[in-house]
């Protein structure tokens, strides 16, 4: 199984940017050639209006237009003070090629997201 | 990008287990330990009886639970005969290793559901 802080370890060299609370990272309906990995900091992923997430180090955001192509599903906003690495189309398939912890701690972020919103379905 | 009959082309050469229409394939809530690929007929996911997605040869299934260790968050049924492959964890992990096409595609069904999933939490 993945470990935990496997997003910030791989990515704990690098510097990143840095965003204000209330500064939007993602929005959604836009399209998006980049993932993002929270470094420092706290996001709120945002379905329609509805907070869905709160993230923390080593969330990773956006990471669903770096597998299809479709336009952002859910907005992001900065919570706090942030800073987030972005990663792009191809440093991500390359870490996915070279790095098999990484796809599984990937599709472990899906998975989670995934039953979370499975759950919120069947609660309607 | 990942192409389109991956997981139909990676096991074309394997037999797979028949099931007959009704028959339940993964029932929410139990514990699991493999995927499926549909290789042929169509089955039917749902989440808290109602369906959510309807799925023919290519489909895969249960690949949350290799990636987490929760229980099964939504059930499969054979909606027509079908012919199935059951894909062991130790499998998984070595496809995901080895083959970074089917670590994409997988996040790429992935990513579909959620943004169904999504979609729907949205429209509620």
């Amino acid at each position: 199984m993945p470990e935990s802080n496997l997003f910030l370890n791989l990515f704990r060299h690098k510097v990143g940017k840095n965003y204000a609370p209330g500064q939007i990272i993602i929005e959604a309906g836009t399209h998006g050639d980049a993932m993002y990995v929270v470094l420092e900091g706290e996001v709120e992923i945002r379905v329609s209006d509805a907070e869905i997430e709160t993230g923390g180090p080593n969330t990773i955001l956006g990471e669903m237009a770096l597998v299809d192509d479709d336009p952002r599903s859910a907005t992001v906003v900065a919570k706090t003070d942030c800073r987030l690495l972005e990663v792009d189309r191809r440093r991500f398939q390359s870490l996915v090629a070279e790095t098999s912890y990484f796809a599984l701690e990937v599709m472990h972020v899906m998975a989670n997201r995934l039953r979370k919103s499975n759950a919120r379905i069947a609660s309607t």
